[in-house]
């Protein structure tokens, strides 16, 4: 038997006998946060709130009313002078900022300019409390996919309602044919050696500031 | 027969001869454009522009890519310091201020700042060509009734899609359960002697920025 026959049984094999016939595919995922983790909202916050900072991001409460502050408070802390940010961004998120200059990418900035800002401030489509990931799709306050991965700092506003207990819950409430970019704490890869080195496809400093409405 | 019978003749007589039968109401309304006034989307612009101009307000044309630049330039024109705003009004609407200061109005600006701002800018939920009217229902980008009542100059930004043709066209695009506000030009009244006097109820300038998508 030659090593391309080999290769063809094998897929035949895969494919099960009869063809077409997909095998059985476990799917038994965890759907739900347990009834522990989910007793109340708060403790799907706390859940949230745990695995941002687990994963290295930082992670701030505020109420709906001090977004602008703590905004402001977050690029102060950095030295930030000049930020970008999508067009439609509520302007409330950015109207206590003095000394920082926010550049609205529309039209598009180009990427000399993304990558020189200091920072971008997006919102979220959705979130998970059990991985501690937002989730951007490119809708409102969200902007395109370069104004999130180029520049080295991202501070991400989340609604406390935006967030799903888990993966599939998330999943859920997100339309699969828009752009989807996950994203758990800041950028890191383990494909050297498994060690972990931050930062090579995206900004190596992420901030998340959860809106308690 | 004294006056209190006669009323309540009257009344009856008004009612009908049955009890609760409403009499017929002509709803013979114009539901549309002309063939004439609507032939293309351009005409309908036109018509808007028109009619807004015609209501004293003043209106201009402006790319998706300009909106920033637009606004900028209408606030500098009137010379404004300050000036209130939703806090959800798309950042990139006053992405090119200087020299401006925008409050949004979250928490609540109280009717003194109001009051002594330069004016307001928000979007609309809807526009009439055929009256020169927009619509604010509360909705994104347009804020709380007094946010656009109480300062003497509202610019609305337009989006072209948001223009119907006519009244019962706008108001089968809105939900009858909002606070709705119909503007058509800036506050005026001819109560007194039929005389036109400006600004009783509100701004006393009306501008739009009508945005070609």
């Amino acid at each position: 038997m030659s090593s391309r026959d080999e290769i063809l049984r094998r897929v035949r094999d895969a494919l099960g006998g009869e063809r077409g016939t997909a095998p059985p595919v476990p799917r038994g995922y965890a759907r739900r946060l347990t009834a522990e983790e989910a007793a109340t909202r708060a403790d799907v916050l706390a859940l949230f709130t745990e695995r941002v900072a687990e994963n290295r991001a930082a992670v701030r409460h505020v109420a709906a009313d001090d977004v602008g502050t703590a905004v402001a408070a977050a690029l102060w802390g950095r030295e930030a002078k000049q930020i970008v940010v999508p067009a439609d961004l509520p302007f409330g998120w950015l109207a206590e900022l003095e000394g920082v200059r926010a550049l609205a990418d529309a039209p598009a900035l180009d990427a000399e300019t993304l990558a020189a800002s200091d920072g971008a401030v997006t919102g979220c489509a959705a979130a998970v409390a059990r991985t501690g990931t937002v989730v951007l799709d490119g809708g409102r306050a969200q902007g395109r996919r370069a104004l999130t991965l180029v520049p080295d700092y991202h501070l991400c506003v989340v609604h406390a309602d935006q967030i799903a207990g888990t993966v599939p819950e998330a999943v859920a409430r997100l339309d699969p044919a828009r752009p989807l970019t996950w994203i758990s704490g800041p950028s890191a890869t383990r494909d050297v050696e498994g060690v972990r080195a931050p930062g090579p496809h995206g900004p190596r400093h992420l901030e998340i500031l959860v809106v308690e409405d």
